[in-house]
């Protein structure tokens, strides 16, 4: 049997290679259009950071590795332009010019995603450049390098617009930042987006908030940004303002497509044909809270999905029940998580929902170090099902957003949560972990 | 409705403020055989090991703030030493020598644990020390700053012991360890005990297992510690051979007791007799996974349980499930967290248990300041149902195990915990966090 796989990143690669695990004898042709594959992404900010690492240290694993150890035959610069389902063939183009053509019985297209335009004039011009591809983030280290780079506008304030103001500040850059709407960071309750705007201003982050940018342009070797109601003249424009699913290819193939245009597949990641799977980036998920789809492209899921998506080419049938929505990031001294549904969220969704948002300190009473930590809950009203939060603190706010991750894939009940025998010992908490205080508050109100 | 509390610490006084809260007309007596209330005796190693912070700062609220904010009627230097069940009265003795009682509608005694003695020749001279109240504490500040203390024998290697080596390597002394068995952390897999003795030998801490103390002298100002194959001269011993209830006001009123001869209660902190309640680290619990008793001494059981008190003599009625078993602590730069049952446990229990342990990274690939990081995870066979585990690292160790307490409180499965969505970036885990990793493991067992 022959697996082909359209794209060499997290889901591609992990499906190939477990794919290969389950069934040596298993035919599988990896198709990438550009020359990497296997590296760690979300990595890029931290290496960025430091002018002193090499890009290349984020590939996981080398192509080499791939041919030799594991037997995939994985074909660089090959661009996949057309699905022929009724042939089972893909047809593209190599990066020498020439054509090609593979057939397949089992398909999964792992295309990921691209950083969303801007649509404005000057957008193209040198100095201007988003980050997603490993080849982006050489870009950006090169041109950090070539140019005397002292200021930079990051447009929108996701997280890699976050994670790369403290990867500029690392590299003692004057950042500004911009984005379209008031909020900084709409999923967290605004005493908490606060606590990040803070943390932003004392680090010398210019925030700029309510205004689009309308034009770029060249100016002395340098940039001039136009937002609405502010010129801003930088050296490097960064352009974070959220990716688009690669979902053309499917689209065009009659594909099924799901939320903001993802591809949409099942809870075994096939599309509507059987034959093809997709996962990555590019595909959209279930959410265990609501139940719909969702399109929320983030590592762990690409690896997740890919891995399945090689148990299911070899027979062993798996179905993902489903996201969280969990993401977490790091912005300079911050740590910023979140998991499930946000009040608006789960509103939206039909549920009469309730929430707390408590202030703790992230160890015992007196204990050296204690921050701030600030910690949100929200729970359905009546039943008490937990349904979602977020953390914000220094120390702390990633791992124990894992916590109530767990809760909410068992579908515990804030009640049943508060009485959770968690860890203490002063470094680490206050004898009531912050968790439990939110939990304890939301108990009020449930 | 008069209630009288036996012991001002953690349970004592978290019920009096609890009930207080509940019913501002309650009249709360709390007896108090020492003069300090309230305080956080888990901080005291953090304290000792900087010789510029007065003890008192662990003093979390004075007897002033109980007597004089919240009405509680708090007389320290008051030792219970009789309860007359008949006649629903307490008897004792004030410092002064002046006998005293008091009468009460409902009782909690929250006696607390007294460090256990070793019953070895020479234990009482000047210089073997036991931490395990704040006099305890001073005590030994005290001692280091009136000696020219270079060198301490640290006799027991449970959690005051480890906590107490990193107090006194921060403070510059030269360090042995000693205790009976030859395990290190008998709860932990051999291959996690070893990474906390290579840390402890790192750092210059000498480890002596398999060793009992056989006698204590007096030498030139110093200590002579004998164990049974060698001899230790010191100029300090601290005795961290672990703790007993004071548990004889209660046997003494024919009281029933639980294991180790801590206080029975049933879910709601109730004695054998109705009237009197038990909590902190005098009583014992339920364990959520045997559902059998078990003593636990530990701070967030002894808060949550006097709290639970103050509710139910004020006419809330609450149940505690019971507890996972779950500790954490710091030594040195190590972070050791364990929670629910080990194999041996497990086994002993009656499960067909198994587990997987593996060694993971605490950051993502090529992350700078990534360290190893272990998880032993055990379940149920055939059920999947998640046991217990524990996790060894030099960061993300500590609350990463709370994303196990609260599967094993949803008495969650392996392969749903498997699936939980949890957050990922690359300064916090790699893209599986070790905790999937581990389960993933596992799964090929159950």
């Amino acid at each position: 049997m022959k697996f082909v796989i359209i794209g060499g990143d997290a889901a591609g690669m992990s499906a190939a290679s477990r794919a290969k695990r389950n069934d040596p004898t298993l035919e599988i042709t990896v198709l990438e259009a550009t020359g990497d594959v296997s590296y760690s992404a979300c990595g890029m900010p931290y290496n960025i950071a430091d002018p002193a690492r090499e890009m290349d240290d984020l590939v996981v694993r080398t192509a080499e590795t791939f041919r030799q150890k594991q037997g995939i035959d994985l074909r660089l610069g090959h661009t996949v332009t057309r699905i022929d389902r009724a042939s089972k063939k893909v047809l593209g183009i190599k990066s020498s010019g020439e054509g090609f053509e593979v057939s397949y019985d089992k398909l999964l297209i792992a295309t990921g995603a691209r950083p969303r335009k801007l649509k404005v004039p000057g957008e193209d011009l040198p100095g201007v450049l988003a980050l997603k591809s490993l080849e982006d983030g050489r870009a950006i280290k090169r041109y950090l390098s070539a140019h005397n780079v002292k200021s930079v506008l990051i447009v929108g304030m996701g997280y890699i617009g976050l994670e790369m103001a403290e990867a500029f500040h690392a590299r003692g850059l004057k950042i500004d930042m911009i984005k379209p709407s008031q909020r900084l960071l709409p999923y967290l309750p605004q005493e908490m987006a606060d606590v990040v705007a803070a943390e932003l201003k004392e680090k010398g982050v210019g925030i700029h908030l309510g205004q689009k940018i309308v034009a770029v342009k060249s100016r002395d070797g340098s940039l001039l940004v136009s937002a609405e109601s502010e010129e801003f003249a930088v050296d490097l424009a960064l352009i974070g303002v959220g990716i688009v699913p690669n979902s053309e290819l499917a689209e065009d193939a009659g594909l099924e497509l799901g939320p903001a245009k993802s591809i949409a597949v099942d809870k075994s990641l096939r599309t509507t044909d059987p034959e093809i799977f997709s996962a990555g980036d590019c595909a959209d998920a279930f959410h265990i809270l609501t139940g719909k789809r969702v399109w929320v492209p983030l590592a762990l899921r690409a690896n997740r999905a890919g891995w399945a998506v090689g148990d299911n080419v070899t027979g062993r049938h798996v179905e993902l029940p489903g996201i969280a929505g969990t993401a977490v990031f790091k912005v300079l001294d911050l740590e910023v998580a979140r998991t499930g549904l946000t009040l608006e969220e789960a509103t939206r969704a039909g549920f009469d929902a309730v929430q707390s948002t408590i202030k703790s300190r992230s160890r015992a009473h007196a204990h050296p170090g204690a921050a701030n930590i600030y910690v949100n809950l929200v729970a359905e009203k009546n039943s008490g099902r937990l349904l979602g939060g977020s953390i914000v603190g220094k120390e702390g706010a990633a791992h124990r957003i894992n916590s109530l991750v767990v809760a909410l894939h068992a579908g515990m009940i804030v009640e049943d949560f508060f009485q959770s025998d968690m860890a203490y010992a002063p470094p680490f908490s206050p004898v009531w972990d912050p968790l439990l205080t939110a939990a304890n508050q939301l108990l009020k109100q449930v």
